[in-house]
């Protein structure tokens, strides 16, 4: 990997292009075991679900994942409403002594865990005001990415596919167009199964991917988390190498052009 | 990656998963730069194609592919017939003091580059019969496949798509069911475009993936090399962790069935 | 075809399910060649881009496509703002003496003509209350796609893909999903290539399809009109004569989970 | 559709694309109604599973399949070696007063059903010697479609994915290499699932498509049969017609190339 290669966010700089959550794992130990050989430095936390201090006599999560070695990206899973999002965000920054970079996410319903664009953007823009650098979960729609880019969002995270769903990336077309269109880092967030569908999004140009279940659900976490860190780092320099085009043959004169599927 | 899984063939032992070509590089220096960084340690030559001594006052391959590191495995690439690929893993067996690991092709047409199928039975057969140990590349018919290793080849080769063409992996069921019914190893060779094909290719339970338009034709073939030791490890790695189901959405009770696509 | 499979919309009623565009023929017997192969009953016009009266003094597609015998259907192809594109409905209003159904579009960009997902919802509310059935083209979230209908649409029409790119469907699950949630008519509109593609949308469900580039942009028009008409009911009559389950082999016990591909 | 295009096979001349087969009906009046409604003119029958004479008290495949209004086309369903599928197309012979066209299968396997290639190469020649006219189910390799032609056989039928399967073409490159190669039909046997897959195998330019399990095991056969017809008429069509080639957008100046997925 070229050693200039860094995913920046906000004013923040990093060497791993993997960003994992901390949901469905057995325990702590393996929480912080897959962590650790993810070599991911931003970990995303729920701050609705988990225990970062709310609870002072309950395990938290900042003993096996450190604030010191990780960035704690708090996010606002569960929230179904733009308000709801933005209480989060903001008791999140108070736990976290006025750290600002925080994932957002509004849900538009239980079933899908698809977002609430609307409701997204009238967040996105509340957070942005109240000073918080804002990654934003969206759908795969060029123009909404586009839009939240245009209000200061810091990252755009389009969906592979469902959360949880393990599809990997449904519409690639979708997922080219926003990576083709940004000035901020699209990082994939939620729909990767395996490792394949981790290097796709960084081969179709993605600065980063962002996955949890994946790994968590897995039957080796820890070896899934290790694979993981590979695709992603295979994808990226697979991206940056430049491919061969594809073509029906090795002797055909040009790549595949209207015969393609 | 557990220290325990290694790839078998025949006698020999690996630790890399990952076998690459010699053709169409730049120069021998960039083919040894990028082999190296392949992590490869079987490397496929094209005896009618590369001095491998058979021309003494020219540069040879074995410079800076040293048979002391690395596997040497002779292919037949070029062939059309049984007899021109007999002889050419005669002449390989001569130049290569007795080494009796082949690759064996044995191809239909110079369009697609596909196997002859009934020619590549007669010579495997053929070249078992004198001691060869026989790895054959195949089309990606589960019968023809299991014919191949019931005859004593000791491992078997499907195509993943078109040689050179960097489509990938075309028939996921066929590559599946290959893997399914074999004793021997299933090595996807042709096809392979990108990192993501390869961890596909090994996702599908495939113990080793070869390969080399996808290296040497892309346009940094040393950081695509890398791209593909990592996509091999990742895709073997994630076949070993046990991915998640696909599912729909993360609510649904039971993954996909019926409505898949 | 079971004589009681009628399409509704609003409180109109249908036997066609394929709905055309009038844009991109060679000339208006073309248009009309097209149309009338195609059986469909609705025909969409782009106001900003034809004559439907607006200029007396030319050709009139109302001679070809006479409001007598189709269902002329306005659209609002070229706006960009919900201001334009409720402008255009209520000239189209005026063109078409009272005639209130309409489908709207509110562009997002010139590129990917992707919609513009806040304009649309802030332009279907605006028309439903004055009193338009308003046909709306949006993008495949099922949220969104959710929310129109409650807003008051008769028919929420999803794209395939980009308009006029041919490519088909490419989130099949998330048509699937917008069809299994809704409760008015789902109709797929743009990016349907070929024939199969729209066999493919009605085999998810839809009610219908709409397209235009893929008619009048093939070689042979009528023909491709013919073809559609075919492939629409086609697919309507597979989903309703429900299809075998999708099996690696006829001997499996059961249909595929977890393997598909 | 235009009048002149008809499929020629060997002698015969037929205004349908679709043919089907006998299997799996619920009771000899569903088979009947079916095939009636699919429109075909040509029914392949097992002639080691379906009586058609051998026992002469038994009910009587041709008393609702009439050879009078259908070519029947035995077929070697069960045969898993050259000998029994020779001698299986001999006893059709005999039952059918000489009728000498025949579709070979040599089976592989009881799991897969996929051809034992060399066995029907085997059958093929001998077949053809004894002046059979040989409609041959084989694998989608376009090495071994292209030996079956050279042989004289009068029909190349590769398989789109597993017999019952449902899962359509698996390998579309394949199967236009087949149909850019041949001269003789290439009819797709085995794998359709549902209305769309006979478009994409006709869109592809295949000359016909064959299916048995998509219509009998469908919940309502009759009705599948009709949009298996009209699935068959609308892809003849589109590929007529010369469809619109796929780009990313409307907009783009060329074709999709390099980028497709």
């Amino acid at each position: 990997m070229p050693n200039e290669d860094l995913l920046t966010i906000g004013q923040r700089t990093y060497r791993s292009r993997l960003l994992v959550g901390t949901g469905k794992y057995k325990d702590l130990d393996e929480t912080g075991a897959a962590i650790a050989e993810s070599g991911a430095e931003i970990v995303t936390v729920a701050i609705r679900r988990t225990n970062i201090g709310q609870s002072p006599d309950e395990p938290n999560l900042l003993d096996v994942v450190s604030p010191e070695r990780y960035t704690i990206l708090p996010n606002t899973a569960g929230c179904f409403n733009a308000k709801d999002a933005i209480r989060t965000c903001q008791l999140a920054r108070e736990l976290l002594d006025g750290h600002n970079l925080v994932k957002l996410e509004v849900l538009g319903d239980q079933k899908t865990l698809y977002p609430d664009i609307p409701a997204t953007l009238e967040a996105a823009e509340a957070l942005i005001k109240d000073d918080f650098e804002v990654m934003v979960y969206t759908n795969d729609d060029p123009i909404v990415a586009k839009r939240l880019e245009a209000m200061g969002c810091v990252a755009v995270m389009p969906l592979a596919a469902p959360i949880g769903s393990g599809l990997g990336v449904q519409n690639k077309y979708n997922i080219l167009t926003i990576v083709e269109n940004a000035e901020v880092p699209i990082l994939v967030d939620a729909g990767v199964g395996t490792a394949s569908d981790a290097s796709v999004a960084m081969e179709l140009g993605c600065d980063g991917v962002l996955m949890n279940t994946a790994i968590a659900g897995a039957k080796n976490p820890v070896l899934m988390a290790s694979a993981m860190r590979k695709a992603v780092e295979a994808g990226r320099e697979a991206f940056l190498a430049g491919r061969i085009p594809r073509k029906r043959y090795a002797s055909a004169s040009s790549p595949l052009d209207g015969t393609f599927f």
